[in-house]
């Protein structure tokens, strides 16, 4: 059985995007049991609509919701110990869930996570992971927004973690992990990613394979298990993909309705546009991945759809399942206590 | 008269595709002239098939033709003064030319204008600016990898740059520049992009207008018309924008030729897949500026065709005739004339 806190206040629709979410998990998963924090007068009539999951579910009424444009301060002093957000964070510390998702801000999500869950030992500073679609399937790119700016040492923790999520998510024994980089000038790159790169190679890691630099465009070819970066870098590589797929995505449009042949055209293949359209929906990758704390968090898009939600509790449920806190752990440990001069101040 | 300076042995494949790219752009902008720089050998026969070209152009032979692998300094040390990439670039120098176009390799060809051309008098460092297709039209994007890294003072320097151009390009009065940053933090960005916009709403520029933040999903929608960022980031983006752009396309061929229907859709749709290439196409906005330095200096992609050299050949062209390097000259002049302290060294 897996247990999965759910804050049903979160996202742009709360509990009207996030109930149906789960109903839809649910189905796909059975052996799911749901904690939903909330509040009461807006989620009991929805939650009434789906006996299945009211079953499963456990509700605790919370006071608190957090807005999607609260200030990660703001959002503390005003829900800390009361938000729905924070009640389903403390879930997970509480040993009552196994992971928590969330489709609330991502600041707020951030600082009160780090606040309840902590950082774990070993690690500096958590990072952000996307599940990215490829031409070959996926990968996971991190950090893409918790903080701006990384050194190597940190880049290392960011590939340790990511390459243990490869391994809890797609089944790998190795994962092939890769740092962001440029290439067009002599002295390549950023001094801290040259680093990076000097000690993951040095480390002689055997939960992952190091395959060298990597550049923009192999983000989207899937050359790579993982992909390094820093938060700053990340979360604009990650937008402007976002971006250029709905840019293409609005010419396709546009082409398609503007001649008669064109139309029956588009209709004739619409079997394989929605076929498109799966592969290019955000909503199948929904659901980014907050790695080095004590406990699993997972931020849906605040946008999304109740699909998009339920995928989101996908990711938690393989997340859970595959323990990736504990995978995460092991290899933190593993190699610190090898390079006992690089471990963090709370292995000292 | 606008007058062109080609090197004519750079890129993938030299003066197979530089020789027919200038024939084509000639067809366009029969007011040009050019100066080939190349080996005789190589681009005897090939120049022979093009009479009218043959007729607007001197040639000039040369013992040296850099390769695309080779490094800066390894460029320069062999081909200074001797090869065809140096000599294009020395003719802007000494007048005879307007503009140099070149596919050879990025860190080369800058290297190279650096050394030859030097820095403009103000400006710190040099900037690569790209041609972005977006939903709107067009925007510039800079630094987009000429440096790594960039602070507050460098980035208002590239905004000037980057209005200038607009302004050469798009024809417009004030174009709407924003910075690159990222948006999911409480303090957000880095400390240089931050201090970059408190400068630039400073300066009062009347070059301009200064829009704020965009993030990376703003490069596609067109919100402004210049984007700056510093080199390591806009070099990511750029590829990141280029890999999916690739990515998609891969998607659509293959879902449409999976079922008859689809095929049959495409046949009819054809003339809207060709629309939509074309949009999609990247040889159209082929075409990196090099901005800062005492001359204009375009990078065309290495492994671009004749079409897609001659679209670098129309960028240089439109620079020439706006006067770009002028543009640039006085607006970097009218700013420090009013910011002294902010003046660079050779200003003192």
């Amino acid at each position: 059985m897996i247990r999965i806190s759910l804050d049903a206040m979160g996202g742009d629709f709360g509990p009207e995007v996030v109930i149906p979410g789960a109903a839809k998990a649910l189905e796909r998963h059975p052996d799911v049991n749901f904690l939903l924090f909330g509040q009461k007068a807006r989620c009991e009539g929805i939650l009434a609509a789906y006996p299945k999951l009211r079953e499963k579910s456990v509700f605790h009424d919370c006071e608190v919701a957090v807005g999607m444009d609260e200030k990660p301060s703001q959002a503390l002093r005003r829900g800390r110990y009361v938000s729905s957000m924070w009640r389903s964070i403390e879930a997970v510390k509480t040993g009552q869930a196994d992971v928590v998702v969330s489709a609330g801000n991502t600041g707020a999500l951030m600082a009160m996570s780090k606040f309840c869950l902590r950082t774990m030992a070993n690690v500096e500073r958590p990072a952000i992971a996307a599940i990215w679609p490829t031409l070959k399937g996926e990968s996971i790119v991190l950090d893409v927004g918790a903080t701006i700016g990384a050194d190597a040492q940190q880049l290392l923790d960011f590939a340790l973690m990511g390459g243990a999520m490869a391994r809890a998510l797609f089944d790998l024994d190795r994962p092939l992990v890769g740092l962001l980089n440029v290439g067009v000038e002599e002295i390549k790159g950023q001094e801290e990613v040259k680093e990076a790169g000097r000690l993951i190679r040095e480390a002689g890691l055997d939960t992952m394979d190091y395959y060298g630099f990597v550049e923009g465009d192999d983000l989207g070819k899937g050359t790579v298990d993982v992909v390094v970066t820093e938060g700053f870098t990340g979360n604009i590589a990650l937008k402007t993909a976002e971006g250029t797929a709905r840019q293409i995505a609005q010419y396709l449009r546009s082409a398609m309705s503007r001649t008669l042949l064109a139309k029956i055209g588009y209709i004739l293949a619409k079997g394989a546009f929605d076929r498109l359209r799966e592969k290019m929906d955000p909503r199948k990758v929904n659901g980014g991945v907050f790695l080095g704390l004590n406990g699993i968090v997972i931020k849906s898009h605040g946008g999304t759809d109740a699909e998009g939600f339920a995928a989101a509790i996908d990711v938690g449920y393989d997340m859970a399942r595959n323990g990736l806190t504990q995978k995460i752990e092991n290899d933190l440990k593993k190699y610190h206590a090898r390079h006992p001069s690089n471990a963090g101040p709370e292995a000292a």
